[in-house]
């Protein structure tokens, strides 16, 4: 695969002429951009006129920018925007844009940064948005002061959907947590929110309506619908449409605790507090079902005006409805085969009851089936696949499958996925059916306090695929913005800069924490579904939602810088950088030494035992990339027994044990590769 | 003043009987506390039970006490508490103590940790709570596990009023600052929160009676009615009184802008934004000023349920009396002589109406003069001597002169700082008439984002000088367990750990911020008032309430661990510990190291060049403390010249340029004080 990444790099250069910084850092990548040698100043002459369309949302955004820029500088900037063309910022909008955030909203926006000023030209308001974003990002500084990069930008996004889901169901995240995410989305210029609020584990929306659904079914942790207004307006300032989804007919339990007449089984229901489906499943077959429905959706339209509803739909547990006489008789009464079918004859009725509330229905890909109206958006999610088969069918479709935030993949795992591959076999028009992708961040072992670290910065890189050119797929660059990008999004409050440090100084302290933190330099979690399977026996239980997470699994961080700086540092070694090799030499004795560390802070620190396991894997493996270098230096110093055992070791630390696995397996195959190429004729193995 | 520390650390001993570990981490100490060698462990069979008195309060204090054990531990406890005598944690409570908060609240209690249970005992629910927050502090870990150390305590605090002020006039304060603020102080046994909330910069409550005063003094920024019943209730659940402070008749621009009838000159008025005293001053001639207050009070009354009520009354600005001839007209008429009458006239008409609500008056010492009744408690911040005249002349007392925390203390100095010293001239009743003391944290140059920082850990020492007995004055055991305390502050959501590497990698980012975070271990904001004397060009101005604060003074901690690390090793490096000295070696390298590292860093990061010249001191102290070394290694070195430079460099030290200065020259001092006593005869200065 890195094969094929370097080749892309190589096509994404058209998209900086010759005079661009090698070291520019705008993510995402702009559809064109020319750097010039212009410098802007950016001192306490500073100022923004905005020399046409003006309202709220675009005085907002901009006092916003201000704002940012009067922290990086420590310099008092004027909050007041003239007509005045001298300005050093001039802010040129034709309109609003669409009243109500739009999937079709025109995005794009130019920006001219010269010696003299920079000019932003946009259709709408959330084109200037984005601008704002790239102007930001071309702020620079140097001995001389504070400055612009001079460049011409003419950008638009190549998705029109570019989506996060945050799981607030299974684990509740505050007002201020959504903020905080809603802000870094508007960094990289992600424009939806979809919104997963009700799960089998939690209720989260008052309804004035139904109140039991809250009452009963959040442990008192849900929005107000004040909140829900404020945090729907704070979106739209930012440009990102909120898509709610409520799933139904299945992950439902938290319904059905105070309204189990909705249910297709006899109740009473508890909230769900473990994990995977359960059975309480809504009923299909009674009119009630739908007339609550329709109430329910009539009275959430007001809270949200985006015209896209998700319907969920997902992992219907079909047991209830098995178990039903009345409800099988009822299929057998009305010609349907099987339980697919009775969801499909569900989804037909509630996406009536949505289009008679002016709301479009999106599903996850289960929903797709014979009959099913193609009016409804397909968001794939079991496979890449089911989205072009929707396609193929006429249906619009959103890509989530490769973007699972709690799959802990790396950024650079993310990145490479694209939502409509260049051999495509869509027909142009089924083409123009892919709207975009959302990354997912699903809730079971997340809490307030480890989302940040979970979502940010890979939905950066994440951002960047959904919004620039194809071509552009080089990823040691990609890593090289992303690091410079965490810290833009830290300015805008998301915690995942110092996620680390700051969780294992509460759970050790002192010379302990420090060790815990160099571990975690090394090491990253196991994903979905790991969490559960822990090996200590201490810590020993099946997780729910009571679970405290406070442990190793939760302070690491899913992609540690550490990754591509050693994976970068291999191959620079590889082709004869003698830095580079000293470089790893000096992480490779890091490695080693956190074994004997750890193992003395295990003593003190229980929970530090979560770690040996890794620590005798990073051990190994920095022995092995010493090795690999001596090799590399002294051929004839290899063995085939070495080689053979080198193998080895490189497949124990892929399978590894615990909840953490080490980073570095990759750079050190790099090495051994290398070294192995260069062995004498009869060293290799059979 | 050094050696008068280590004469009293020995008394303290006392409290801690011959088997106490030198390592216990108790803070506040408590006033009797033994260690055994017992252990209780803290396994998955963990429960409480309540035997006696249990209310909401209680079992929401022991969740919240067992929701940290499960951070800590990672294991799931149950949030249960029955009443089963067999439990790890009983907790015997005879009942609720006072139904509003109150400063005679019972707050003792008694802990019993053995090997079998830890027992509880508390007369009132607040007792209960400082007990919960003990048993905290003596859970600990080994390889064998978790477990909470074997202790017999019977604690009560010396001062039954141990307060923080916090200033959100100048500049707010979110609901969420608040509370975590509260969590806080409630860790280190504080109980009253004085809530400075008007000033000229700001109004900040909510009024329904007279609403212009939120409408048009706060930009929006103040907190809702229903804000502040959550945050008094918050309060209370945490044994902490909430005493809220509407300061008049001065420093009262805020109600001006909205209501300038209450002025003594004519209006209109705004928001102040800079810092000082304002003319704005109300009227105290008119009738309709005290209607208004009383109606106001009436209001505000019903918010903040506590007993006393804080006038304020600090640095009128007699501007608008002097200049209005009827003002002058009625004092003349009133047989007042002068302004300081003028202002006791008006603080005797409210207090008859704060008795009128129930309301006991505080105010700062200006309000001292002849005529006050007696009935005022006196809050003394100009000098500690106010305190004692006002005990004198039968006024309670509250002593804040020393523990302003905008003044950029170290937690030493605010330690040794007793609010009733031992050679006190008081008589035992004029003793008694002492409440205690309050931290103050004023907002001039405090935001949000640094609140934290200013506050935590330094407050920690000063609630140790409230609490525990006067003989309790080891400074380096204070600051051994000031450091773990403050990671139990961060348990609670307190920010000043990782503040320092949050602010400077926004700023920086990269090695460059891994320099400011290294500068920063040595160098300290100057205090309150040098803000706004900053000498760099580029930043050249006076600060205001617009002012961005995202220096490096601002990044900077108020006292780095370094601080106190030096000085003990320099203590140790004289008394001949080789081991200390080496470490004082590399601490000494790094000092010299900063500053080619930040002139590096400053070409990139303009803000770094704040920081050139703390840097050039820390190089030069850094060679002194070498020298220093190698003179009491070899006296035969050390010359007369050396002396007299060592001496010019470590004054130049002290006076010290920009808005920082160097952590060290105390312990550089004792090198060279000890490296002079050893030099041959004939060496010394004249």
């Amino acid at each position: 695969m890195r094969k094929i990444l370097i080749a892309a790099a190589i096509g994404a250069a058209r998209y900086l002429p010759a005079q661009a910084p090698a070291t520019h850092t705008l993510m995402p990548v702009p559809s064109a951009v020319a750097f010039t040698s212009d410098r802007l100043p950016l001192d306490s002459s500073f100022s923004v006129s905005i020399v046409a369309y003006r309202d709220a949302r675009l005085e907002g955004a901009i006092t916003r920018a201000v704002a940012r820029l009067e922290r990086r500088t420590a310099m008092p900037l004027p909050h007041q925007y003239g007509t005045d063309t001298a300005a050093t910022v001039l802010i040129d909008v034709a309109g609003a844009g669409f009243a109500v955030p739009d999937v079709n909203e025109d995005e794009s926006y130019s920006l001219d940064v010269t010696g003299a000023h920079a000019v932003l030209t946009a259709a709408t308001v959330v084109g200037a948005l984005h601008g704002l974003e790239t102007l930001l990002q071309l702020q620079n500084a140097d001995a001389r002061g504070f400055y612009f990069e001079g460049a011409r930008v003419h950008d638009a996004p190549r998705f029109k959907w570019r989506g996060l889901l945050v799981d607030v169901g299974r684990h509740f995240e505050t007002v201020d947590a959504m903020k905080r995410t809603l802000d870094g989305m508007a960094v990289v210029k992600l424009n939806v929110l979809h919104w997963h609020l009700s799960e089998d584990q939690g209720f989260r929306v008052e309804s004035m309506r139904f109140p039991r659904l809250q009452e009963m079914g959040s442990d008192g942790l849900y929005y107000t619908q004040a909140q829900i207004r404020d945090i729907v307006q704070y979106a739209t300032d930012r440009g990102i449409r909120v898509v709610p989804e409520f799933d139904v007919p299945g992950h439902s339990t938290a319904w059905l605790v105070g309204y189990p007449d909705l249910a297709s089984g006899p109740g009473p229901y508890s909230i769900a507090r473990g994990w995977g489906t359960f059975p309480g499943t809504m009923d299909p077959t009674r009119q009630s079902t739908y007339d609550f429905l329709d109430a329910f959706i009539g009275e959430m339209a007001t809270l949200f005006p985006d015209h896209y509803w998700h319907i969920g739909g997902d992992e219907v547990n079909p047991l209830q409805w098995k178990r039903s006489t009345a409800i099988q008789a009822w299929m057998k009464q009305n010609g349907i085969a099987d339980e697919k079918g009775l969801q499909t004859a569900f989804n037909r009725r509630l996406f009536d009851i949505l289009k008679a509330h002016g709301k479009v229905p999106v599903g996850w890909d289960e929903i797709l089936e014979p009959d099913l109206p193609t009016d409804a958006v397909i968001q794939s999610w079991r496979s890449t696949k089911a989205l072009l088969t929707a396609a193929s069918l006429g249906h619009q479709g959103i890509l989530s499958q490769p973007y699972y935030l709690d799959h802990i993949n790396t950024a650079a795992e993310h990145y490479v996925a694209d939502p409509l591959p260049s051999n495509t076999d869509l027909t142009p028009a089924q083409q123009a059916l892919i709207l975009g992708g959302e990354a997912c961040m699903w809730g079971e072992y997340v809490t307030g306090e480890t989302i940040d670290s979970r979502i940010w910065p890979r939905l950066a890189a994440i951002a960047e695929r959904f919004w620039s050119p194809t071509t552009v797929t080089d990823v040691p660059d990609m890593y090289r913005r992303l690091e410079i990008t965490s810290r833009r999004l830290a300015e805008v409050g998301t915690r995942q800069e110092g996620h680390t440090a700051r969780m294992v100084r509460e759970i050790a302290g002192g010379t302990d924490a420090l060790t815990l933190d160099q571990l975690l330099d090394y090491a990253r979690p196991k994903g979905f579904g790991n969490y559960g399977s822990d090996p200590l026996g201490a810590n020993k239980h099946t997780t729910d939602q009571f679970s405290p997470h406070t442990r190793l699994i939760d302070a690491a961080q899913p992609d540690p810088w550490s990754g591509w700086h050693l994976l970068d540092r291999a191959d620079r070694a590889v082709a004869g950088d003698s830095t580079a090799a000293d470089s790893l030499r000096s992480d490779f004795a890091r490695m080693i030494a956190l074994q004997a560390a750890l193992s003395a802070t295990a003593t003190r620190v229980p929970v530090a035992q979560e770690g040996l396991a890794v620590a005798a894997m990073l051990h190994a493996l920095g022995a092995l990339g010493n090795e690999a270098l001596d090799v590399m230096a002294h051929p004839a110093t290899g063995t085939a027994a070495w080689r053979l055992q080198a193998d080895s070791t490189l497949r124990v630390a892929r399978r590894s044990t615990g909840l953490l696995r080490p980073v570095g397996a990759d750079a050190v195959r790099v090495l051994v590769d290398a070294a192995e190429k260069g062995l004498p004729p009869g060293t290799g193995t059979p």
